[in-house]
């Protein structure tokens, strides 16, 4: 910093500040000028980097599909000089480039003390290991607390860039990484609650909700979403023992999985809704059938789960049977028993997703799961996972079926590989295959703190061993 | 804007709003949204027009010579909608252009109570005629009391658009037409110190002073303007009678004096100052020797009559023979008695610049000087004034050689014209031959609002007769 005070830009010159970590804040910065009068405004044009793509490649032209108003730039006009400039939109950043559109001849700018106003409510990391396996461990687990802790603002946004929105998927792993760090549990409540107040009028929650100007609905339900509310609201409640909270959301949670019910045959198969959609993952070529019928089982149970520690069994005792019915249908009709792996849809596809669902719904027992798991895993023509959302359901799926040293080491390799690539912070979507790949038709509209990436820290600080009270 | 607000707008769609007036001020209006659900921020151009062309033809590419942070554009984002929008920064427009760059596929934007904060320190016009002689004339007023009230803000601005700055020679014109208007007399005293308190370190006031953040000299000094900071002070002691001001003003004005008078040889010829500058007008071929020859003369004689009212004949005493010496210069070197006009440099130009200037120092006899006047207007190789500051000179001195017709008429050619090509305010440069002429290199950065342009009111409203005081 001291360095470039003592730097003139003129038009058309830039440079770019590199922070040092991952900041979600307001960008500050103090402009003078230099020369021999300053008689006309400076224009700036400010590039936001998560990481160093974003400002040393161009953000335009910008072909991507989400909408170009995401991209991090801003242009920025200061009428008179020195003056103190605080960028009043909230961005996420650990670069800054600073292009210099134009002074005047008669002055140059200069830029001092620029810093970023850090926000976040996640508080103090209280749930910091005394040590770790090895330094790859501990990066891990600063990344991923890292990227937990700027996720964290009035809600549990998906990505402080871009949605900056609160999603049921991201919230229920944020949680999880929450319990064994922040611990800031009124925020988790809070969402319960965003979530809770917003639904459609039939029942179901949608698969995010606005915060901003005012709490609003989303657009779109997705089943496997909605149905882990429960699951969340479960989790929520181990951590905190909030019986109150747990009573008063449980029809919200019991809705859910009663709505989706309405999507299985009579044969105990989910079948796809007319107007609702599933997600699982963003890999477009992943059939979802087996998947999401892991989805239901698994959110059965836990909803199961949690009527029993409210003392709510009586309401809850009606889906031991369609759970039956469900694992029935995917054994029969999904299992592969000569592959060992679960198929999914009509062209019988293998993939990372229907393993994991399957194992984490508890269809096999523990070694026929961990040995789908493993057998996956090692197919190269099986459909992989796009995004860490579903790369945390593997390793969870992993854990569950006892396989503890494939859970490790496919951390290490996948978000491990991202460390080892620079990250700050974990990204929404990784395919080591093809790091420039997009959900979005553009890397340049990727967020690289992504909330659902967050989770490592959660195996790493639970032991990759199952929690307390899992099945 | 009924109209407007049922409208809905995607991206790259545009709409022009048009105030109907020119105001300056702060743009401000409501941005919603409507479709299935604003889930992006917008992104919004805001392109703001004094003219048509501003918001009709492209900013861009642009190759003037000033700072192109002068363009009249912004880049806004919208985070959340609805919002209500306030552009922190002042504008001077009577269109915006509202270019809607990005909205999603999910929303359109829709726009609402769009409305300007607009800003003036003028007040009430207490000078108003209750009759013109015709539409035009007063038309012609009202445009000049709207270009004076909107350059009137802390301080008189010679544009409100560009360069929104306090120059010496705006400031006198603006404060005579401010005498037969808003009568705003704290404004000109502040004016008035603004330079006094500037002064370079040899006492020169300079053409221009800054007064954001924080009031600092300009970097010019231009001897014509420096010169006739003593006619300011006249002025405003006449207009006023606030002795206090004009005493303690006084060295500064006489200062200017003695400091030019340096630049007269000792045959009472003015000689182009080693690094001091003179302006007069910004057309290009104009040769200046015989305008500054004049206002020199006509300067040192408004001190003169300053010192006269100030009771304060014995420091001007001396400049009696100085004058005379001038005097005797021009009329031997520089009058044509041939054509019977003035001529200036080795090249002995004839132009409007130099019978103006020297009508007003009294060089000549009035008829005589009536005469010059009358035929350079007719001389079609004579060089013409660019902009309005010096159209105001020639008129001035048609009055001032009692050729009263001939000023009526000159405003109504020039200024009427600017009016009859729609006009709400007058502009800093309009050459009949060439609308789009600028002194800058491209229209896209004229000031279509400028100080030195409001002067027809005053000499509407004081009858085009001299006015008390002069000589």
């Amino acid at each position: 910093m001291d360095a470039l005070a003592q730097r003139t830009f003129n038009s058309g010159d830039s440079f770019i500040v590199d922070f040092g970590n991952h900041y979600t804040g307001y960008l500050a910065f103090h402009v003078g000028w230099s020369g021999k009068s300053s008689d006309a405004p400076v224009r700036l044009r400010l590039t936001f980097g998560e990481v160093p793509g974003d400002v040393a490649e161009p953000l335009y032209p910008y072909k991507g599909w989400l909408s170009a108003s995401w991209l991090p730039d801003e242009i920025v006009n200061v009428d008179f000089l020195p003056q103190q400039v605080r960028v009043p939109r909230r961005h996420a950043f650990r670069f800054v480039k600073i292009d210099v559109i134009a002074t005047s001849d008669n002055f140059s700018a200069t830029f001092s003390d620029i810093s970023v106003g850090a926000v976040s409510s996640a508080g103090v990391d209280r749930g910091r290991p005394a040590r770790y396996d090895s330094p790859l461990w501990r990066d891990i687990d600063k990344v991923s607390i890292r990227t937990l802790h700027e996720c964290m603002q009035t809600s549990f946004e998906d990505g402080p860039r871009r949605d900056r929105r609160l999603w049921v998927g991201d919230l229920r792993l944020q949680a999880l990484t929450n319990y064994v760090s922040f611990g800031n549990h009124d925020l988790v409540r809070r969402c319960l609650y965003l979530f809770a107040g917003l639904q459609r009028d039939d029942g179901y929650i949608t698969a995010c909700v606005y915060e901003q100007p005012a709490p609003r609905i989303g657009e779109v339900v997705l089943i496997d979403y909605a149905v882990l509310y429960g699951s969340i609201l479960l989790d929520y409640y181990r951590a905190t023992k909030d019986k109150q909270t747990a009573l008063e959301l449980w029809p919200i949670a019991k809705r859910q999985i009663d709505l989706a019910l309405k999507n299985v045959n009579e044969k105990g198969m989910f079948t796809a809704p007319e107007k609702d959609f599933v997600f699982i993952d963003w890999q477009e070529s992943l059939d979802k059938q087996a998947a999401i019928q892991g989805v239901m089982i698994y959110s059965c149970r836990q909803l199961t789960a949690l009527g029993d520690v409210l003392d709510l069994s009586s309401e809850t005792d009606a889906y031991a049977a369609g759970i039956e019915k469900m694992i029935r249908a995917a054994t029969r009709d999904l299992f592969d028993a000569r592959q060992g792996v679960f198929i999914s849809g009509k062209n019988r596809q293998v993939s990372w997703a229907s393993q994991a669902w399957m194992a984490l719904a508890g269809v096999l027992s523990q070694p026929l799961a961990a040995a789908s798991l493993t057998k996956v895993m090692g197919m190269p023509a099986a459909v992989r996972p796009l995004t860490p959302y579903l790369y945390h359901h593997m390793v969870d799926a992993l854990v569950a079926s006892g396989a503890r040293a494939e859970a490790r080491r496919l951390v290490e390799d996948y978000w491990g590989r991202m460390v080892n690539a620079g990250a700050d912070t974990f990204w929404e979507a990784f395919d080591p295959q093809n790091p420039s790949a997009s959900p979005y038709g553009s890397k340049q509209i990727n967020s690289y703190c992504h909330a659902w990436s967050c989770t490592p820290s959660y195996f790493i600080r639970t032991g990759f061993a199952k929690t307390k009270g899992d099945k």
